[in-house]
Parts: C-alpha cells; sequence; structure tokens
C-alpha cells in the first residue's frame, strides 16, 4: 500500500474538520488499547457539529475495535482512497478476533497520531483523532459513538484551503463511498450549484 | 425540476433500505405539522442499524424543520440527484422561518407518503419514510435524531436489486454530497474491490 507521505500530511483547522466527512466518505477506525491496536472499516459515520468539531460512528459489539475503545476512551477516523480499496474491504470483512494479525497480512501500516493513543493509517487522505464523549446508552442501545475532534490532518494534494480539491489529483486519492459485496463508489466530479438557477 | 415519474418509482425491501444512504449522500428532510409543509437539506446523516433499519440526521433547533419533526413525530428523508443541485443548495440555505414560500419560490413539488404523513420530494431518486424514535436528550444536546425508516422507494433507472447502479444512467440521476459554499461532488465510477488484492 501506499506509505505515509510526509511531505504532504498537513494539519486541517479543527473548525473545518468535519468537512473531511460531509461527503460522506467510508473511514477506517484505528484504536489502541494495552498495548493492542485494530483498524476496522466503518460506512456509518457522520459530521455532529461544526466548533468544537464532533463526530459519530457506529461500533459493534462484536468488534475488537468496540473493545479498545471503549478501554482508550479514543479512536480516530482515517478516510481511505482508491488505492486503499482492497484493504478497506479486507479490515472490514474479517475480524481481528478471527484473525488477529490480520494488519499486517492485508499490510496496513500505522504511525501515531499527535493527541491521542490510537494510531494513524498511512495512505489515507484525511484523518480525525477523537476522544470519546462517554454516552453510555447511545453505545448500548445504538452501538453509537461519539467523538470530539482533537486533530485533523490531511492529504494536502486533495485537501487545502479547508476543502477536498479532486478534480485535477490522481484519481488514485479519491476517496472511497462503500455499498455492499465490496462494491464502492468513488467520490467523482465536483458541481458548483447556484440556488438561483 | 425533474417531476416524480411513477414509472420508475419502485419499492426498497426495508433489509435494503439502509443501501440508500450507505455511500453518504446529502439528504432533503421532508417533514409537515398542523397543515405546515418543509424540505431542508442536511449533509449529515447516516444509517444506524439494518433490521429493523434506522437511520440519524441532525436537525438543527433554529430550523422549522425541528419544530415539524418534534410536533408530527414523523420525517423522510429524500436523495436528491443532480438534477436537483439548486433546489437543494436552495432549501438547505434559504430558512423557511424567513422564506415562508420557499417550496414554491424553487419549485420544489411533493406527494404523499405511504405510511407517514410528511410528504416526498419529486424529482429525487431515493426516499425513506421514517417515524421518530424519541430520544430527547440526543435531540436536546446534539440536535441528533433517530428515526425508524417503515417504508423506502427508489427510482429503479439508479437502484434495483438492492443496490445503486449509476453507471450507465443518465449523470442526472447521480446522488450529490455537499462540501461547503455551494459545492457539491457526484458520486462517480463503481469499484469492484477484492480482499485478496
Amino acid at each position: 500500500m501506499t506509505t505515509q507521505n510526509p511531505e504532504h500530511f498537513t494539519a486541517v483547522p479543527l473548525d473545518k474538520a468535519y468537512r473531511l466527512l460531509n461527503h460522506g466518505p467510508t473511514v477506517l477506525v484505528s484504536s489502541a488499547h494495552n498495548g493492542i491496536q485494530n483498524v476496522m472499516a466503518a460506512a456509518w459515520s457522520m459530521p455532529l457539529d461544526f466548533d468544537p468539531p464532533k463526530i459519530t460512528v457506529v461500533i459493534d459489539k462484536a468488534t475488537l475495535t468496540r473493545e479498545l475503545v471503549e478501554g482508550s476512551g479514543v479512536f480516530a477516523l482515517n478516510i481511505p482512497c482508491r488505492a486503499m480499496a482492497a484493504q478497506t474491504l479486507a479490515v472490514g470483512t474479517e475480524s481481528a478476533k478471527l484473525i488477529p494479525d490480520k494488519l499486517i497480512k492485508h499490510n496496513v501500516n500505522t504511525s501515531s497520531a499527535s493527541r491521542i493513543a490510537a494510531p494513524l493509517v498511512h495512505g489515507c487522505v484525511g484523518w480525525l483523532e477523537c476522544r470519546v464523549i462517554p454516552e453510555p446508552h447511545n453505545q448500548k442501545t445504538y452501538d453509537l459513538f461519539i467523538g470530539e475532534v482533537v486533530a485533523a490532518w490531511a492529504d494536502e494534494r486533495v485537501f487545502n484551503e479547508g476543502r477536498w480539491r479532486f478534480d485535477g489529483a490522481p484519481d488514485e486519492l479519491r476517496t472511497l463511498h462503500y455499498v455492499a459485496g465490496g462494491q464502492f463508489y468513488l467520490i467523482g466530479e465536483s458541481l458548483l450549484a447556484s440556488s438561483s438557477d
């Protein structure tokens, strides 16, 4: 897979962090606790607030990620791109409870985050470091987690000055939007609308 | 705008309803109460459960939609397409509190839903009829609403046999994914991944 390229890794101001998720990409949830780390795919996440930025994500009770997030109180949402479609599918379909070495098997590499003790996944195009805002009823009843975004990053080739800029960048960097059965859609062309049209 | 075409309006089985939102489209929230109806755009929604299907959506306290949804206990999520970009932007930026005739102004037409007393918006490519699952803490603290999907519909030209099928259909029917400042991305090309890649 693509390795992290420090040259393109740039900070996103917190008040623009919601825009990383605003167009509905599939994400990778990364987490770590007691020396164990994991990465799983999640199609169900969204922004929840602008400032301080908050996000939601659904994390099933059956997953190792659930244990790590509840144990550590932190997670990152990593936004994968076309070049990572195979890894995204793999970490979304294989459970680390059954395949403990799934990250090695699928060559999923990580680095340390800046503000939280969960790793960031190499080769993604956006990263949101999050602290869990404990909401036990939502977590238990709906598997719904709310996180406050405490740091955000992007690949400046496709996100800069507070916006995605996919047009003109390599298609390998376009975000993935999962359907089912291994099928994704890539994000497509930009369209500037005018409400007076 | 495109008018509803009954020829292409087809039922989506409830266990496949989540797939209408799985790829992260921007939605229109439609609602009605005491003879008043409204439509607003929302980029922040996601599936929450498969069966029975549930979804979440953020509805700000400042909106008329918020009053109508809390009053009626129902709403629909309508999934607009490229042909509706101007209307989507307009109903997302103009408040019915300030512009009471905004639906007429922007030629946003609706029809009755099947199971709920909120309208469905003509020209969309997917519709989810929802009943609010009351969660007062989420609604008050986060503007977060949880709905159970009680009926779902799609334009069969782009969603059939439980999946989106944008490739080969007119680009005017591709879903919208909002960024900011009137800019959307259209959903793009399909990609079939294999985890053994």
